[in-house]
């Protein structure tokens, strides 16, 4: 099925971007379009109603209707031309119309493309400005679906809409932590004192030393990747120092949606109380004209194994994240009871993946909870006695 | 009817957060706190307990069951101990349980939680981590609903959510224009090539002086109020020079979700086109941890009073839209033109508004579009006349 358009204001800047958009989705293959329509650039008007083969090729000034006429000789593409003939050609029935005229000159048109039923993509804001009242009395009327295809709009659309298509991967945040600007030699030498002084968040002591080695972070894409059903590899990490964007999801057209507030966990334990309501919180309103900048990095792996370990624990599957968390909780005790370095944590937690990588083939649902168990007490047992011959 | 509530983990990090939370929120008054569990904290928890009046506490030490209860003598909360009564206590029904307990010690009693119905807020990351499959069957089975409260995943579920709840301000970024670093004097001697030479964005000719000034930000405010029914005074510009961000929307709960992506009209023009699917688009893909930083300033309002009369214009309401615009349409014109310089275009918007104030009284619905472009015409009549007059 061919899907019919017409574009009202052609020539433009946004009417030929959306001229090329077509073309490069298959063009006249792919649509059926009724109307194009411009005003003095005759010669770029007829050139688009041939390479789309459009119905009815319209000019917005009478003065130049044999111009154009000429320029579609032989096309297949009827010419018409001033402002009534605008209105005709807006009104003829499609399934998808853009409305891209600069200006007032762009309300008439408009006005009849909403009075029928199809989608509006609207880039002509002058009349929503002029006539806001009777175009959404129109739209209403009619059953249109009015799209605003301005960025800043159809940002807050997108925003309003929320998750609808296809998710191309998932991006977690992460402040960096306390090392995040430490060098590895000397991340060897961390104390857990020095791990605990997490700079954004306020946190438990043994979450501000996962932090620190960013097996918070491992351990929130796992969650990520069971939580949201997303595949490993489309799940990544980027560090942002100020804790304000709490993490981004990409869709398949490349844009990004993003959750930003004040770093404080009173947002989400909110957001959570108070669903499917959003009520005031005690939190700190989010100014971004003060905050001045957010910056964003890409995480170091070699200074952060975490990351990788927690990849390959989702490859694997089936039980390996008990593994993987027995292990890193084992460690993690160590380190706090200064019986294994800071850098120690990964090396023990990677052998423990490789030794016990047999609970891959186990699921979680299927052998239920006893099982998980036994699987994190194996990578506990093997990793303490790994430690205790260590210390030893 | 007070709103049943439980807190695993209550006297850690989130859950003491979640605690105060309640108690901000109503406490004892508005909810009826079923289970509160701790583990070495004896004293932490029995103050909870007293404070929200809970039904139970528990300590995960057993050894501790004597002196919890005589830390909650006279209280009328019950005490208890061990991994079996945190269990029980967890399997208690209620509408919304916290499970904020770190480490695989939570595994047990989220499962249990997530056996009944209910809303489960997730912080314990483990239980997902090592069992997924088995925390997702049990949530499934149960009709229990799982809404994460980790700061990461709560973004991405607030995300794919989109706008459930109320709006407190819209906030569109602007890219500042060419003449984002001028001061006054400067920008009063700008000429027309020197405003059309946008930094971000392919822009046709009118729009990009409409940029450098401003006016389309101030259209875009116009829109906005009209496209979402949002009060002017809740609708903000934000300077982002990056034109990354394409605007944000805030919430009732300080919250603020964004919508990225490259600064390329091909982007809202393809969302409009091929929604509501999502389909791939020739656009450069978002690399935040490439780009580096994004700023954000207050737009100037003495340099850009377009902004000022965008406010005026829709706190005045009915046709002061089309006033506007004819005015700016006809201002923008005679700059282009040279007969008029930068900063009079303001200075004649202002002075059509203000001169044509009794177009307020009449609404584009009820008046029909005659009445629009009679409003139009006015304006545009009286500025071109006062730009004849300052010419002569």
């Amino acid at each position: 099925m061919h899907r019919s358009v017409s574009i009202l204001g052609a020539t433009g800047s946004v009417g030929s971007q959306t001229v090329r958009l077509l073309q490069a989705q298959g063009g006249a293959e792919r649509y059926r379009v009724r109307a194009l329509t411009g005003n003095g650039n005759i010669a770029l008007l007829a050139d688009m109603a041939r390479a789309l083969r459009a119905e009815v090729a319209v000019t917005a000034d009478l003065a130049r209707l044999a111009e154009l006429r000429a320029a579609l000789a032989g096309s297949g593409t009827e010419a018409a031309a001033g402002p009534e003939a605008l209105v005709e050609a807006a009104s003829r029935p499609v399934d998808w119309t853009m409305s891209s005229i600069v200006g007032v000159a762009g309300l008439a048109p408009t006005l009849a493309a909403a009075a029928r039923a199809g989608t509006l993509a609207l880039a002509n804001k002058e009349s929503l400005v002029c006539a806001g009242a009777l175009l959404k009395a129109t739209v209403a009327a009619s059953g249109a679906v009015l799209i605003p295809a301005d960025s800043e709009h159809s940002a807050i659309f997108q925003v309003l809409q929320g998750g609808q298509g296809t998710i191309a991967r998932l991006i977690l945040t992460a402040s960096g932590g306390p090392f995040r600007d430490w060098d590895r030699a000397r991340m060897a030498t961390a104390t857990p004192a020095q791990a605990v002084a997490h700079p954004n968040w306020d946190m438990g002591r043994k979450i501000s030393v996962d932090s620190a080695s960013m097996f918070n972070k491992a351990l929130e894409m796992i969650e990520a990747h069971e939580l949201f059903t997303i595949t490993p590899d489309c799940i990544d990490v980027l560090v942002h120092r100020q804790s304000i964007v709490h993490s981004l999801v990409e869709f398949a057209d490349g844009v990004q949606l993003a959750q930003l507030g004040a770093p404080d966990m009173v947002g989400p334990i909110g957001f959570a109380l108070n669903w499917p309501e959003r009520s005031a919180l005690p939190v700190e309103r989010l100014d971004l004209a003060a905050v001045g900048a957010l910056t964003f990095e890409a995480p170091d792996a070699e200074r952060f194994p975490a990351l990788r370990l927690a990849r390959e624990t989702m490859r694997a599957g089936g039980l390996m994240g008990a593994v993987f968390n027995g292990a890193k909780e084992t460690a993690l005790e160590a380190f706090l009871e200064g019986r294994c370095g800071f850098l120690d944590m990964a090396d023990h937690v990677e052998h423990a993946l490789e030794q016990l990588e047999g609970w891959a083939a186990r699921d979680s649902a299927a052998a239920g909870r006893e099982a998980v168990l036994a699987a994190d007490a194996e990578a506990r047992a093997l990793t303490a006695e790994r430690i205790r011959r260590r210390v030893a």
